[in-house]
C-alpha cells in the first residue's frame, strides 16, 4: 500500500481540498442563512426524517453496496461518505445561486439539505463505473462537474418542461448511470486481468454489500416518497415501491439461477437485481393505482436487471470498451429507462381517459422530459470524461503506472496518495 | 458449490417460482385495490414508522442472527429476504380471503402490510430450525402452508375466543418455534458429525450474527408497540419491552459464564438470550404498570433461556431426535410460553381485583388462546412435515445425497440449485 | 482464550452481578412507578424516536467503533451492551433519588430513560480508554461509580450553574474523556509490544469500526437536538450538526494524509476525526446562526483531531503514562473542550450584542460551567482509579498476570472469566 505519487503530489492533494473547504465556508459566509421562520414542527420532525433515511441510504447502501468488489473495502466506504460531504455543501450552493430565491442571499430550509443530498447521490451512483480508474483530485472535479451539471437539469427541466423534484429526483437514476458510463468510456483501456481479480470477493466483505443492498431494499419507500408533499401521494407511494421490490426480490433471486449454465446463483446479481423494482417503479409510484402494476414493473424489472447483467458486460466489453465495474447500468441505468418509460405511458393513459384534448403535447413534454435527462448526462459526462483524461492530474511517475495496472488504482490511491 | 441437482430440476425451480409470482400477480389484479380514503397523515406516517422498523427487524435482525452457523453467511440472508418478501405478498391475499371487507375485494391498507408482515415473520423464525435440511421449493411450500395456518389461527382466534391483533402478533414466537420443531422432527434423522462442524463459527460471521442481535435488540420496543393502538398502551409497551430486554441483557451474560464448566461466555447464548425478555414480555407488556414486574420478567426469561441453552439440545437429540440448528426453541419457544403464562396470571390478577364475577370464563378464555395457538402451530407443523418429508420434492441424485450429509444441505442449495 | 482465573473467582462474578440485578429489581419494586398521566401522542412518539437513535449510537456506534482494535472484536461488542443496560437501570435509580420528585416516589417519564441512556453513554466513551486494563468486575464498579458522578455533576450543575439538561448533555464528551484518562494514568504501567499489536487491525473488523463511525455519523443530529425542546433550536441543532460534520469529514479525509510521512491515509484518524465535528459544535449547535460558524468549528476540530491523533499519543506515552487505546482524548476530549469554549464566546458575544449588563457574571457562570465538568470527571477519576487499582478485584493468579501482558487482559476476560 505505498504511495506511487512523487512526495509534491502527495503534499498538493490535501491541501488543494483545505483550500477548496475554505472558499465553500466564505461562500456560505457571504451568501447563505437559515430560514428563521418557525415551521410546523410535524413538518419539519418529518422532513428531517425522509432526510435521515435517504442518508442512511447515502451512506451505509451505496457505501457498502460498493465494497465488494475491493481488496480492501473500507477505502471505498471512506471514499463514499467523503464524496457526500463534499457534494452536499456544493450542491447546497449551487442550488442556491441558480434559484435565487431572493437578491444575494441564499435562504436554506430544511427541503434545500434534502435535495442537495440527492444531488450527491447522483455521484455517489456514477463513482461505481469509473471505480480503479480515477484518483482522488479527479473524483473531486467529477463530485464538481456532476452536481453542477445535475442541478442545471433541475433547474431548468423545471422551468422549460415543467419537470417536479419528485421526477427530477427519480430520475437520478438514469442521468448518474449514463454520466458514468460515459465518463468510465472515455478513460478506459481494454484490462485483461480483471476477471480474475473480480473473483477475489471475501466471504465478509460480500456479506457487507449485502448489508448496503439491504439498508437500500428497506429503505426505497422512504427515498421515493421523500419529496412527495400530498398524503396520499406518499402513501401510494410507499406501497408501490414495497410491492415493485417485493417481486423483483423473488425474480432476481430465483431467476439468476437460470441465467447461469450451472444453475448457481449469481452475489452480483443479487446485490444489484433485488433493487430494480425500487428504481423502475420510482417516477409513477404515486401515480400508480392499484398493486398489481408496481407488480408487473418489478418484475420486468427484475428480469431486465438480470438480463442485463448476463449480456452487458461481453457486448459492452468487447464492443464499445466500457468497463461498469459495479454493473450501475443494469441496477439503475435500465430499471431507471423502464420507469421513464412506464411514466409516460401513464400520463397519456390518464390524459386520454379523462378526455383531455392537449394528450399529444403531455405525451411530447413527457417524452421530452425523458431525453433532457438522457441528454444533459450524456453531454456532461463527454465534458467530464475529457477533462478528466488530460494528463495534468496525474503525476509524472503515475502517468505511466496507470497504463500498466488501471484496474486496482483506485485501491492504492485510498490507501495512499 | 457444485449443484448436485440434475439439469432438469434446476431449470425447474426457478420456473416454478417465477409461473407463482405471476399467479400473485394475477390475483393481486382481480382482486385487490388500494384504500384510497384519504387518512390522517400523523396516523399514516406513525403507522409507515412502525412498519419499517418491524421491517428492519425482519431483514436485518432475523436474516443475520441465523447467519452465524453458515461457512456463506450471505446466502442465508438472501434467502430470509425473498422468504420475507415472498411472504408478505401471499399473507396480503390469505389474509384478504379470509377477512372479507367488501364482497369481491380486497382493500390494502397500511395496516394490512403490517399484519402481513408479522405473519411472514412466522416463516423466518421457524426456518431457523430445518435450515440445512430443506431445498428451495421446500422452503416455498413451507412458506405457504405456515402463513395460511398463522392467518387461520388469527382470524378464528378473533372469533372464538377474542385474540385481538397485538396478542396474535406476541403469540407468533410460541407458533412459529413449535411449528418449526415438529416440521424439524418429522426431517430429522440423527447427526453425528453436526458438533464438529458448529464450531467453525468465523470471527467475521460471528459478528455480523451480532449484528442481527443488536437490530433485534433495539428495535424490540418497537415490535411490541406496533399494534397497539392507544397513546398510553404504547408508551407502556415501550418502557416494559426496555426494561426486561435490559435486565435479561445483563443476566443472559453473567449467567453463560456459570453455565460453562470452563466460565466461557458462550457466543450463542449471547445472540440468544439477550433477546428472551423481549419476548416474554410481549403479551403483557401494555398491561404491566410497574417496572420491576417486567425487569423479573426479564430476569427469569434469560435464566430460563440460557438454562434450555445448556439442557435442551442434549435432551432432544438424545431423546426425540430434534435437531434445532439455531436455537429457536429457547430463544422464542420457552420465553414465549413463559410470556403467555404471565399474560393469563395478568389477566386473572386484573379481573380479581375488579371483582369481576366472570373471572373464570375469562381465565378459561385466556388459557385457551394459548393452547389454540400451541396447537394450530404443532397440526400444521405436522401436516407439513409429513408434505415435505414426500420424495417428489427431491431429484433421483438428490434423495440419496441427502441420506448422507444432511446438516448442510441447505447452504449447497443457497449457493446453486 | 481459557480462563485465567482460578474457580472461585469464576463462579463469583456472575453471581455478584445477578445479586445486583435482584437488589435492582428490589429498589424499582419499592422506589418507582410509571408516569400515567395521557400525553400527547406526538410528542411520545417523537420522544421514543430521539430515544431510538441515541440508543442506535450508543449500541451500534460506539459498540462497534471500539471493536477495531480486539482480535474477538464480538466480545467487545458484548461488553458494550451489558454495560449499556446495566448502566441505564442505575442511571434512573440515582436521577430519581437526587430528583425527587415526590416524596418517596420515583415516577418513570420518558425523559428519564433518555437522560439515564445518555448519562450510561459517558461510561461506553470513558470503557475505550481503559479497554485491556480492567476485568468484569471492575468494569460494573466503574459503571456504578461513573453514572453517579455524571449524575451528581448534572444535578448540582443545574440548581448552581444554571446549565441546563442539553448543555450537560453536550458537555458528557468532555467529562467521559477526562475521567476516562485519570482512570487509564492510575492504571497504566509501560507498554512496550502495544504497537506491534495495534498493526494487527484486520480488514474485516476494521469495516465493522467503519460501520460504528457511520452510525454515529448518521443519527450526531438526532443526539445533539434530542434534549431540545422549542422546535426552532431542534432545527438549528441539526442543520449545523449536519454542516459541522460535513466538513470535519472533508477535512479529516485529507490531512490525514498530510500528517503521515509516506503520505498514506489512516484508518484509526478516519474512524475518530470523522465525528469531532459533531462532538465540536454540540454545546452551541441550538444557538448558531449561520451555517459558516458550524462549518469554521466542524474545520478546526478535524484539524485539532488529527494534530492530536498524531502528537498525542507519543507525548502522552513517554511522559505521562497514558495509553490512550481507542483514541477517546482526540476523539472527544479535545473537540468537546473547543466546543466548551465556543460555547462561551457565542454566549458572551450575544450578551454584549444585547447589552446585557450582567455580562460579567454570565461569562464566570459559563466558564464555571465547564471548569466544574472537567473538575467532577478528574477528580471522581481519580477515586475510581485508586479504587480499580486494589488488590482485591485480582485473582491471585491473575494479579501475577497483569505485570507480563496488560494489553490483551481484556479480551481474555472478555472471552471467558
Amino acid at each position: 500500500m505505498d504511495s506511487k505519487y512523487p512526495r509534491s503530489v502527495r503534499c498538493c492533494l490535501p491541501r488543494l481540498i483545505v483550500i477548496l473547504e475554505v472558499i465553500f465556508i466564505l461562500l456560505f459566509f457571504f451568501y447563505t442563512s437559515y430560514d428563521m421562520s418557525s415551521k410546523d414542527q410535524r413538518k419539519l420532525l418529518g422532513n428531517y426524517r425522509a432526510l435521515q433515511d435517504v442518508t442512511v441510504m447515502a451512506v451505509l447502501g451505496l457505501g457498502f453496496l460498493i465494497s465488494s468488489l475491493r481488496r480492501h473495502g473500507w477505502s471505498s466506504v471512506a471514499f463514499n461518505l467523503f464524496t457526500l460531504a463534499f457534494g452536499v455543501q456544493w450542491a447546497v450552493l449551487v442550488d442556491g445561486f441558480l434559484n435565487p430565491a431572493s437578491l444575494n442571499e441564499i435562504v436554506i430550509e430544511p427541503s434545500s439539505i434534502q435535495l442537495a443530498t440527492v444531488s450527491a447521490i447522483s455521484v455517489l451512483i456514477s463513482v461505481g463505473t469509473v471505480l480503479g480508474k480515477v484518483n482522488l483530485v479527479q473524483l473531486v472535479l467529477m463530485a464538481l462537474l456532476e452536481v453542477t451539471a445535475f442541478v442545471i437539469l433541475r433547474v431548468f427541466g423545471k422551468k422549460w418542461l415543467d419537470m417536479d423534484n419528485h421526477l427530477s429526483l427519480m430520475y437520478v437514476h438514469v442521468f448518474a448511470a449514463y454520466f458514468g458510463l460515459i465518463v468510465d468510456w472515455c478513460l478506459s483501456k481494454p484490462l485483461l486481468e480483471e476477471a480474475k481479480e473480480k473473483d477475489q470477493t471475501a466471504t465478509s466483505t460480500s456479506l457487507f454489500a449485502m448489508l448496503g443492498t439491504l439498508f437500500l431494499w428497506m429503505f426505497w419507500p422512504s427515498f421515493n416518497s421523500a419529496l412527495l408533499d400530498l398524503t396520499n401521494e406518499r402513501k401510494n407511494a410507499m406501497f408501490n415501491t414495497h410491492y415493485a421490490l417485493a417481486v423483483s426480490t423473488v425474480t432476481a433471486i430465483s431467476v439468476s439461477a437460470l441465467s447461469n449454465p450451472r444453475g448457481k446463483i449469481n452475489v452480483t446479481h443479487i446485490h444489484n437485481a433485488v433493487l430494480a423494482g425500487g428504481v423502475a417503479v420510482g417516477a409513477s409510484c404515486h401515480l400508480i393505482s392499484s398493486p398489481w402494476i408496481s407488480m408487473v414493473l418489478g418484475l420486468v424489472a427484475g428480469l431486465i436487471s438480470i438480463g442485463g447483467a448476463k449480456c452487458l458486460p461481453v457486448c459492452l466489453n468487447r464492443k464499445v470498451v466500457i468497463h461498469d465495474s459495479c454493473g450501475v447500468h443494469y441496477t439503475f441505468g435500465l430499471p431507471g429507462l423502464l420507469g421513464g418509460i412506464a411514466y409516460i405511458v401513464q400520463m397519456v393513459l390518464h390524459a386520454s381517459w379523462a378526455g383531455d384534448p392537449m394528450i399529444g403535447y403531455q405525451a411530447l413534454i413527457d417524452v421530452g422530459a425523458l431525453s433532457w435527462v438522457m441528454a444533459v448526462g450524456m453531454v456532461s459526462g463527454l465534458l467530464t470524461g475529457c477533462l478528466l483524461k488530460l494528463k495534468i492530474w496525474k503525476a509524472p511517475h503515475e502517468a505511466k503506472y496507470f497504463d500498466d495496472q488501471t484496474f486496482w488504482k483506485f485501491h492504492h490511491l485510498a490507501s495512499g496518495f
